[in-house]
Formats: C-alpha cells, structure tokens, sequence
C-alpha cells in the first residue's frame, strides 16, 4: 500500500549531526517514499524557510526551533522526531499535546551500545582488568591471586540502579546470567513496575548502602543537578564500584572522584562535566577510576539505527497509526528534562 | 544418614595449595564428617607415610604421586581428587580405571570466574575501553563518534570458539542476551552436540575467518601445542579481536602479539608462556593488546569453592554414589592433558 | 512523602466489576490515600451524582459515560481507567487527549493468564492430549508411538502469530526456551518493532502458510471483523494448529469449527461469538477441536491486579507523573476498538 | 579425516526397535562409514552368530544379552549402546568397566518431548483446561471466573520435583518464564547441584508439603518402588497437582488415584502399572486425572534422533575419542535401575 500523501512534506533538518551519519541510503529512500522531503543541514533553520514550507509539513525530523508563533503556521503536523536523542526545551510542547502532534526522540538507540559498555566497565571495575594492564606497562604487575587481592565477581552480587529508564533496562538482561539481587531507586516509577522486570524498588540511601555495583543511568532534570555528593558517597559500601553513564550533571563530579582517589570506591565514567576534560584534570592520574571518552552510545552502527528508527515510526504515522520505536514525549515529564544538546555527533 | 564408614581414611595434601586456602571450616568439618582426615600441606608427599596409610585409604584429595606401586597398596580406595584443576601426569590412570577408582578434578570452579573475565576482556578490545583510559592519562583522548572509529559491539555479531569445554560452556550464557552466531572448533567434540548449545561445528579455518571475536579457551594436550601460528592468525578478519583464556601453549605467543603490535588484529590474554613476563618483554608496550596477569580464575571466592565442589562428591562417593560435581577423568583423553601444574595458588 | 491532594477526589464506579472483586483492601487503602473516594457499584451512574461530584475529580475508575457533556463539568480530572481491559465507545476521547487527560485500561493484567493458558491449549494440539484422555474414558486409547500418530512438538516450529500486541508479547517469553521460528502478522506494527522481539515481520498469507501453529491474539477492531475466513485457513498448512485468544469476532467462527471438523486443522479456542454456546452447537462434538470457557484470563489473581495496576499508577498521576503500567489510549487507533463489553465478570 | 577402522566391525541388533524407527538413510550411511555393519533385527540374538562376529566387533548397538561368557569372547569391543533408553541387567557391566568397554544407553532424546508433555499436563492441570473441555462437551460449562473456581497459574507458584535427572533438567527451562519457587528431592544428587540448576534440595517431605506442582520424573531403581503412597499424598497441599512422567512403578498406583477420585490432589500421569489399561480400571472415570497414554517421550522425531545420537558419538569412540551425547553407565548405579524393557516401540 502506497503511504505517500502526495501534498504532505517532510523537514529534515538534522544539525548537528548529519544526514549522511543517521540515514542509509535505504532508509532516506523509504522516506522519501512518505512525502516530499527538504533537507537543511546547516543550523540554524531562518524563519522564511520555515514561513514556506510550515503549511504542508507532516514531519520535522531535526531538532529546530518550534515555539508556539511556529507551530501555529502548521496545520497537517503530525510528529517531531529529536533525532539527538534528548527533549530540549525548542519546542512548545503544550501546543504539541493539545493539537495531537507527536514529538519523539530516538534515544533508544543508544541503550543498547550503552548498556553492553556499562557492563564492560563493571566487569573492568570488579575483577581489576585495566588496572592489571596498566600495571604491566609499567613493569609490576602481580599473578593469580596476587592480583586479585581487591577483586570481586558481579556473580551473584547486590547490585543497583539509580534511574530506571532505558539504560537501566538495557542493562538488565546483560546481568540476568550473573543471578544478581537487584535494587533500583527511581522516584518516577512504582515498585510494582520494578517487579516486572524483578528488581526491588529501594530509597536512594538503600540502593547505595546495600550495592556492591551502582549504575547511575538517571537522566538530568531539573530537580536531580548534583543529588548524588558527599554524602551518598560515604554511604556506599567499601570498595564498591560506581559506574557513571547518563549524565555528569547528577554527581558531584569532585567529590565522586575524590572518594575514588581516596580508595573508598572505585568509579568508572563516561561523561564528565565539561569535555574535553581539562589537560590537567587530577581524574587523569586516578587510580581507582576508569576513563571512557562519552564513547557509550556513539557508535557508527547506532547512529545509522536513528534513521531506520525515525522512517520507520514515521511510516506508521504517515499511515494514522501510533509510532513504536522511538520514545514519546510525556506531558508530565518533558519539561523536566535538561541534557545538555550534543555540540557535535 | 551417617555417612562415616570407621574404618574408611581420607588423605588431604593439597599442595601448592593450602587447605585454609580451599575449605571453608564448615566444609572442612564435613570432610572429617565423612572419614577420618590425615592432613598434608608440604609436598612432596614421602613414601613412607603413603605406606602407612594407604590400605585405609577411601579417598585422596591432592596431587601427590600416585604410580601403580602406591596404588596397589590401597585396597579402599574409591576416588582421587585433582585440587589444582588439572589432569597431570601423576596418577596410574589405567589403575585407576581398571579399579574403579574415580578421578577427579575441580577445573569447574574456574569456569565461571573466567566466563565473566572473557566477556570483560571482549567488550575492553571491542569497545576500547581501557585504550581510551589510557589515552585519558597521555592527556590524548578522542571523544564520542571519535573515539569509537575503530570500536564495534558485540551484538549481533559472528563469534567463534576454539575448544569448547567448561571455559566455553560458561562464556556462552553471558553471550546469549547479545544475540550472536556463535561457531566453535572442537576436534573432540560432535556437530550434533555443539547444535544442543544453539553453536555451529566449524572448522578451525572457518572460525578464524568469519569471526569478529575468537575466544581461545581450549586446554593444552600432546597435539596442540603452538597449534595457533601466523598461518591462523593470518585468516583473521582485519580489526577482529583474540581472547586467550586457557593455555599460553596452544598458541606462538610471539606471533599473536606481533600481528597485535601490527594492528592486524586485538588480542587480550590471561596466560604467558612463561610467569612473571620478563621486564623488557615487548608485550608490555603492545597498544593493541590487554594483558591480565592470570587472574581471570583465582578469586578467592572461587578457591573457596574447590572445598565446597570436593567435600560435595566425596559425600556422594562414601554413600556409594557417582559425583555430580567434580570433572571425571575420561580414560580416552586423560593421557593427552599437558597442562603446567600450578607453581603456587 | 504524602500523596494526597485534599480536594481532590477519585470515583469509583467499576460496574459490572465489583469493588471487592478487584481491589484488596491494601489496595483500597492506598486509593484512599491519594484522594477522597466516592464508590458507586451499580450501573449506570446517574447524571445528578457526576453533577454533583464532577468539578472536584482528579480521577475516575471505570467504564461510565463520558461524553463532552459531562467532561466539560470536570475541572480537575487527570485520568480515567477503564477497569474492564478495553477502550470502549463511552468516551469523548478528543476531548480527553486535548485536554491531557489520561485515558488508560487494565488490560495487560490478562495478558499472563492468557499466555499461560495459550502455551497449554497449544502444547494440547500439538501433543494430542485431550484427546488421549478423552479416549481413556472411551475405551479406545492407543499407546506410544501409535498414539502420536498424529502428534509433533513445537520445539523448533515454525510459530505464528496474527496480531502482536500485550498477549502475543507475554506470550513470547513461554515459547522462548522451545526455539521456534516466529512469524508475525500485524498491519499496526513495523517490522522493525517486531525484530525488536526476534519475530519476523510477515503477510497474513505467510503467516497462515508457514506456521505449525497459530496463536490469534489480535484486538477486534471496526478494519477486521471476520477477517479470517474460509481462504484463510484454506491457506493453513495440514493439520497445523489454531489457537483463538483474543475475540471470536476477528474469525469466521463456524467456517473455522469446518475445517477442523473435516480434520483439515486444529482448533483450540477460548472465546466464542455467543456465550453461553448454545446447547446444541456442533462445536460440542468435534475431534479436532479444543474448548476453553473464556477462562484465559479471568483468574481471581489477575482481578486483584487490577486494583494494584491501577492504584499504582493512580498514585503516579497524583504526583504529577506518568503511568507506567496501564496501558493508555493512543490517539491514532483508540476509536478503531470494537471489543463487546464484559457482562459481568 | 576416515574414521573407518577397517577390520572393526559394527553389530546393530536393536530389537524390539527397528532400524528404520531409529536410523534415517544419512545417519545409517554414517554409521557404515565406521565400520562394517552385521543388522540383526529379531530377537534374541542367537549364540551361535555372536560367536562368528564376536572378536572383531567394535561396538554393538542394542540390546542383546551379554553377559562375562559372550564378552570374553571380544577383544576390540569399545562400546554397547542401548537404543531403548534404559539400563537394562542383560549386560555385565562389571567386565565392561574393568576393560573400558563404554556402555551408553539413549534416554537423552526422550527428555525434551517428555519435557513438553509434562508442561503441558501441569498447565491442563492448574488451569482446567481439559476439565472444560469435557464440561463444553457434556453442554454444562460455565464461563469466566465461574469456570475458574479451582484454577491456579504456574507463574511464581512453588513447584517440585521428584528425582532430578535428565527429565526434571529439561522440564526446568521451560519453567523458568514462569518464575517460580522450586525445590527438588533426589536422594542420588547433592543440594550443591542442585543449586547450579537454582533449585533448592529438599526432603520428600518438604516437597510434598511446599508444593502446589509435583513432576515426578524419579527413575525405579531397586529401592524406590512404590515410594510414594497414601503417607505422602496425604502431606499434598489441598488441590495441588502431581504429574507422574517417569514409571508408574514408583508410586502406589491406586492409592494415587484414589486421592484424586476424592478431590484431594489433582493427577496427570502418562505411564501405567499395566499396559493397556484394563477396561474397566476406575481411572478411565476419574474426575481429577489427566490420562495420557504413554506418548510423552515416543515421538517420531524422538526416535529419529537415537539414530542420530548413537552414530554422532560412534564416530567419537571410533576415533578413540569419549562420547559426549548418549548416558553412560555409572558403575556405582547402573544395577540399580528396574525399569521394565520395551516391549514395542
């Protein structure tokens, strides 16, 4: 069945990351299967682009401005897809909510490579894998049991969840065959939806007191900047492994280093408060903590999934059916959101 | 039911390990539960004290000498514990067999601290995670899609096996969640029984070229020495990634880390050909390479399990019944083990 | 922290489900607490009472009408639940998406029975049990390899499944570990979505073809009533299964009781186009035919999970969050539901 | 690489099976690859011919008697293999483990067709699925909760396991979706092993009291005949549900039912003491009994694949390697089995 609706259009104004890095040649052609497509790389998008083209838009695929005096040209607008991954404060979302236009974005992607990278870090953490290698490269590495005199196995340990949203449950079926206790705090779900995935809801406090491994997956709003300090540090318990790949905004970034620097706990980090990270930052010489360069999610193989995700929510909807993939905007949480935009892919 | 037979003797000399280091005072007070308990820790064991023992002797856990002349002075005996994890060349097999003395040994306690290393050790090559640590401390990081342009996951992609013993048999359910297909090359081993592990027989030419990741996890023997040269590593897919688990001996160390040092392929590695590594060994500045200092398999919670797995079947054996959970000599291949025995703990 | 909103109220008015049925009396508690309740357990709920109580509902339980009439009377209504498990026509659903009320039915609460129930009617086709007992209490009961003449395993079938929503994915899991090749027939999904479940997206007509056995768990809708008749089937392959979950009307009932009467199919069905089946109805006497007494989902257990979905989410929406266990209505397609209403429960 | 020895010879006598039941065309052609074939298809095999083929027979296939005066007679023989699935006492095994001549049997193949029918039984069982079919067919069934009065799900319940061998280690996977609780009672096995399969050890006792689903999947040995009577059903939770898969020798038959007849327990049981059931045997009436007819394990597909099993590990021995598919006897338990012969496929 042909999903063409030949005076709809589509904008797909990416920036910053390219058409080219999120869509195969595949996947633009079923787009432009849909509607007539216009492409606009470069951002901004001015305001007389937007004048001529806003009366048939069915879809905006990027991530520009879309206040209320905007929206209001559009009159067949069906869906906006972020294609960076966050809900940014461009568009006005009530107008959105109250005229039935989606607004979607496709972090989903990144879950996936994100979770197989925590893993690799928690694993790194608990049995000493980069401290060995780092080790022999300066020439006093130690054998056997020698070497695993701090050591631990993710078998069978309490480990926990600080948020609980599409990282944290990426993560889970990576952890299932390591028959893990898990606990997780998110204070915008309830324990019965936990127990679906048969993780117990804690309190913060519990959830750093009771974990051998946290992973903080929570992402930034505006009541989270820094909850995680000093003092939830000192609750942890000796020689646990924090493992940090959401968002620097929710830590104390100081603090959390210091305690690792002090051998208190181990940390490992992907993301970091300003990158690239200061020449002379002291987290470069930390030895209780490992170093990942926002590298979780983006890799090349995510990136194209973006475009597949996007056509193919966008096909659904083309065709007055619900979108699937990508994750919706809910009107009680989307104003909450403050990620950072990405400045480059 | 009392499964103390009076007259019945176990001897424990489990030299170079320690028995503190290997039971538990619960499991220890099981072991002398089931029969009076001589204690040995020195080795190696004299003549002497074997004679005075031996025609009491139901069960011996350790690696002392056992030739026919020792073994004809037993008359009780019913089993023989290895407590290293190896099948050495100690013990009379053809003896044992033809008495039905059960050999044993407790390599199973290994397989799962090793599994969860492996999968640490793929994801670090895969990802780039520790390379990008140490990228982080030259103060020359990359970051996002940057940092990733040699990075792959692991999910969804060709991985391969060679030798498919316990070691394999735990790595694949902490593989499963990514989906992968999976061909392994086990010469000992049937088509129809790698099928039941959802695995492909391969050759061991076909392993090595279609597969992004190849675990080496198969044990020493009298035909395989250095049997992975430059011929095989030469069929590696460009950028795919070694896992040297199990033996140093199966493969030309050398020429594994040359073709890492020329970027032709990623190798982590567990074992060395000889323990410590010399101090200028090239391996050491191999940026291609992640080295782990023989600690994939002894966590002391493992160790700890050598009692648990040994005093489990010896029950089993002084009630007249098979082990469940130690791994029995096999009389067609026990000849061929040529593993190093372990130097210490 | 406290959740309740002093002048905020809840109604709860379950008709045909009664309070007790569905809400234990910690779960009544917990509704308690988040809002005054007024319960009203008899069908239908006069206009003076919404008068009356309107202006001050927060949220209201059940399955009343509520056209803009009433609506409009409301000022602080945030959500409505259907507690019966489907949208029906009572409602003015562009008035509540305008007005971002949410409108949310407790149907997956069925979808575990269900699946349950689904696997056990499937494994009976396939396996022929029913039918041996039914010819135990005959007399003419053959045994072994004679009685399973007619029997095959699903172990590494080739599975379909027409619609794919909550019962084709709780059924999902159960028939994971039988390593089957799924197909999936459903026009409201991408394929996309359904690789996301390791399905395979396929036509109605591939699906009828390749599968052994056919679970329909499609939603009746105003598209699909009737929509698998006599070519359909005709399409099924030799004595493949079917299993009927979801609504009598999405199949040509008495075309489908003929091709298993005839021994062309097999039939197992939970739902009928009139209930009580009439006394006479052949369905009673055909071989080939399994009948269950639409009673996959209505244990008492998955009743009283309807109180705790909905007090949990309830307690969610109370403090400004979203749902995350019902399932809500979906602009696009929630007018397309034609389910008959339950009479009682 | 050949592995056609060619002076050994091959004796296939799988009496009172055929060769065609078990050997599809390529697996025979394998089995020829090995070696020279002498078939012998009746019963019993005579002297006289064992005496001609005797010395240069390297494995026999069947279940032919030999005992120390026909095994003297050999002198290349490596292994027996059962093809009925049981260890039967036509054997010496003694001389067979003194002169390494494996004996294998194939009850392996039988386990996941078992596995599937004893999940289905238990799923009829909790659910009442076959009970409203009966209902339906006698035209007084009630609908809905009605029809659910006695029903309960498997999902979370405490279930049981009677012997724990290769059937109960195939039940488990299928079970796992269903999250439940589940101890096991297997006087052969220690709780150590148990708890690799997350089961917990536990009395008879305790897993007749703790239970709501019992497998009974114990082997009948010398000791275990009649081991469950009327003391141990009357320790059965009210209304919980047995489901004999194993031998009917190791319960009390009658008593069983009669537990059943009166609504105590509910009864699914696929074997019986006495084969075809006599016709007017009480059971054939038995409201609370599911009858199958001994078809859980003899699919086609089942006995295709002993052919399979037995030439996949043939070519294993023939190479002088262990087998690594088919059971091999355990010389502290094999003349302890009593189960009864075959006496048709």
């Amino acid at each position: 069945m042909s999903t063409h609706i030949a005076s709809k259009k589509i904008l797909l104004a990416p920036a910053p990351r390219k058409v080219a890095e999120i869509f195969s040649n595949d996947d633009l052609a079923r787009l432009k299967a849909i509607g007539e497509l216009t492409i606009h790389e470069s951002a901004p998008f001015p305001d007389d682009r937007f004048k001529e083209v806003a009366s048939d838009l069915q879809m905006i695929l990027g991530q520009i401005d879309l206040p209320e005096s905007r929206l209001r040209r559009t009159g067949a607008l069906k869906a906006i897809f972020n294609v960076e991954g966050n809900f940014l404060p461009n568009i006005d979302y009530d107008y959105c909510f109250a005229h039935k236009i989606r607004v979607l974005n496709i972090s989903p992607v990144f879950a996936e490579p994100v979770a197989e990278a925590a893993l690799g870090m928690a694993i790194d953490l608990a049995r000493g894998i980069s401290v060995s290698d780092r080790n022999f490269r300066r020439g006093h590495e130690e054998y056997g049991l020698s070497a695993n005199r701090r050591a631990f196995s993710l078998f069978r340990q309490d480990i926990g969840f600080i948020g609980f949203g599409d990282l944290a449950k990426a993560i889970l079926p990576l952890l299932r065959p390591f028959a893990c206790r898990i606990r997780a705090y998110d204070p915008w779900l309830s324990a019965e939806l936990l127990q679906t995935f048969e993780c117990e809801a804690a309190s913060l406090d519990d959830v750093l007191r009771h974990s051998r491994v946290i992973f903080v997956v929570a992402g930034a709003t505006t009541q989270n900047q820094g909850f995680l300090g000093p003092k939830q540090f000192s609750l942890m318990q000796p020689d646990s492994a924090l493992v940090l790949l959401s968002r620097a905004a929710v830590v104390d970034f100081d603090a959390m280093l210091d305690f690792a620097a002090r051998g208190a706990i181990r940390v490992a980090t992907d993301v970091y408060p300003q990158e690239p990270l200061p020449a002379t930052h002291p987290a470069r010489q930390n030895e209780n903590t490992l170093l990942c360069a926002h590298q979780a999610g983006a890799l090349e193989t995510a990136l194209k999934r973006i475009g597949k995700m996007v056509v193919s929510d966008a096909e659904l909807i083309a065709r007055g059916l619900p979108p699937v993939l990508c994750k919706p905007a809910q009107p009680e949480t989307v104003l909450s959101f403050r990620s950072r935009p990405v400045d480059h892919t």
